[in-house]
């Protein structure tokens, strides 16, 4: 049964990547678009097309504040986000395009810095910008600049992704460590009294995918980038979907100590705070040791983990810990950190 | 040689579609990110794709102001114009992928009547909306709503379009009156003592871009919808970009009564009114009458007329009018209507 969207209005939460977040879209979006492609809620759409067989296309908005920020900006952002979510769909990133919502008054400093942003995350990405638009809105009416991308990209063969297809057993395999981009916004809004060495991951994640594609294709379930809402709320929609517990290891997370120790004085769990340069992997057992090896073996693998996997059990998210407890982790409620990207 | 994009700050003007938009465009975002695609800068990009030919793909932002007007909204607008930008490259358009940006506070009423416009809009055209994203910003950073939509097309087979295959005595083909959304949204706005029975003309010109291509398909040079910078901006750029001269004949025009009294009365050059439900093509002689009857027996095409040729000269935009006079007519210069789409 479909529930109603009961909010009266929109509130931040609804962007955080969390249970708002999916609300808006099951409650709201979903009743008025609904399609056989649209409801399979994947980080990219697989189209079928012409005689060609298949186009992943998908688009992200970025709107995060502070623009810069260490290791990146929204221009870096919004060239990695759409890159990494057609990577996570199994497809290689073939072309961006890209819209501008600028704000009058805008220096035109800003502006330069962003474009040159994007034009070396595409050249590292391997990625082109082949097309977009600009539109101005007055000043007061928007926030500097937002970036919108989409891309398009070419379902690898042999790689089916579907989180119904995933089997009790199935490992589950983290890039890297966690935290970083979240942490390093949370730092760079300078409201906290707090610094850290620490930078944003934001980056392509196209090799590492293709580096586990090569090595493991069809044994590989189900991929996903953990940015807003974090690793908990990726693996919970993965729970929710294939109708499996997810059981994380606690000591066997990749965590930076400066975002650990972050985590820590702001009553944050890691597991909630986004991502912009790692993706999870659930896949085969028998696949799984050369699956991670294949990775490692990638510029930005070698921290590379796995990290749990997936058991028989009530769809949910289990962390045990070192000593052996544990505890169920939910999707992120509320709104963690606004505009994280 | 590249000039130099001057302006220390963003303006308006440079959302409007005209000069201010093409330096902004020429000077500043393709220094950045030049490409052999990117700087034909046509409506959609035509993207090589796999073993499958090509891939068209584009994606624009709508900051319309206000959301709703008579004849469509925000939604409307943002479906059919991906679709027509596919459409006017001679691609059919297959899917589409669509973002929001919300402001916190926005009325989930609000919302609710966007997204069911832009159902009722993909439904018209034919094309679904395949996937997304959702982003909130504080109250006050965003103008309650923005929506970018980025689509794919399959271009059809024999159409070739590029403005450098134009001769002289090719025929301008115009689908129908032009004027009517801007002069609605202008009235819209409710700063003018005014009122006229108008209504947008947002709407999917694929229907029509079909039967010409069935009708003319290789003997079709160019194909653009006039939308921000209006009929002039349009074929300006074509005059630039083929190296001839575009006469008009004025008395040929469509334009609406509304429309033309509207436009006496503000001082407005109809010809740089945006369209969002037109298109122009500029067909060889010996097509030009079968294309025309064949947009005719559309169902929004009763009114389309050949409106002037190519002709040799210095590229621009001349308009004889019914006296024999004549005037050349620039680009769109300054922001005439922000936030038209």
């Amino acid at each position: 049964m479909v529930e109603e969207f009961r909010s009266k209005q929109i509130e931040l939460a609804h962007g955080s990547g969390g249970t708002a977040s999916r609300r808006l879209v099951e409650e709201l979006i979903l009743p008025h678009l609904r399609n056989p492609i649209l409801e399979r809620l994947t980080d990219s759409a697989l189209v079928p097309f012409g005689d060609a067989g298949t186009v992943a296309v998908t688009a992200d908005s970025f709107v995060v504040s502070p623009l810069r920020f260490a290791g990146g900006s929204i221009g870096t952002l919004a060239v990695n986000g759409t890159v990494n979510d057609l990577a996570v769909s199994g497809a290689r990133p073939i072309a961006l395009v890209c819209t501008l919502i600028l704000e009058a008054g805008l220096p035109t400093a800003t502006l330069d810095a962003e474009l040159a942003a994007m034009a070396k995350a595409s050249q590292a990405a391997g990625v082109p910008i082949v097309g977009g638009d600009t539109k101005v809105v007055e000043h007061g009416k928007a926030d500097g600049l937002y970036i919108t991308t989409a891309g398009i990209g070419l379902p690898i063969a042999g790689v089916k992704l579907d989180a119904r297809s995933a089997k009790a057993g199935d490992k589950v395999i983290l890039s890297g460590p966690i935290g970083d981009h979240g942490i390093t916004i949370l730092l760079a809004r300078g409201e906290l009294d707090m610094e850290a060495d620490i930078a944003s991951d934001c980056r392509s994640v196209w090799p590492m995918v293709e580096a586990i594609i090569a090595a493991a294709a069809s044994q590989i379930r189900w991929m996903r980038d953990p940015t807003r809402g974090g690793l908990a709320s990726a693996l919970n929609e993965f729970a929710r979907a294939s109708g499996f517990c997810v059981t994380l290891q606690e000591e066997l997370l990749p965590v930076r100590d400066q975002v650990r120790g972050a985590c820590e004085l702001l009553g944050l769990d890691v597991l909630h705070v986004a991502n912009e340069g790692q993706f999870l992997a659930i896949v085969a057992p028998g696949a799984a040791a050369r699956a991670l090896e294949a990775m490692r073996a990638t510029e930005h693998g070698a921290a590379a983990a796995i990290i749990g996997e997936v058991q028989e059990g009530a769809p949910c998210l289990e962390v045990v810990t070192a000593h052996g407890s544990s505890r169920v982790v939910d999707m992120l409620v509320g709104d963690q950190l606004p505009r994280i990207c």
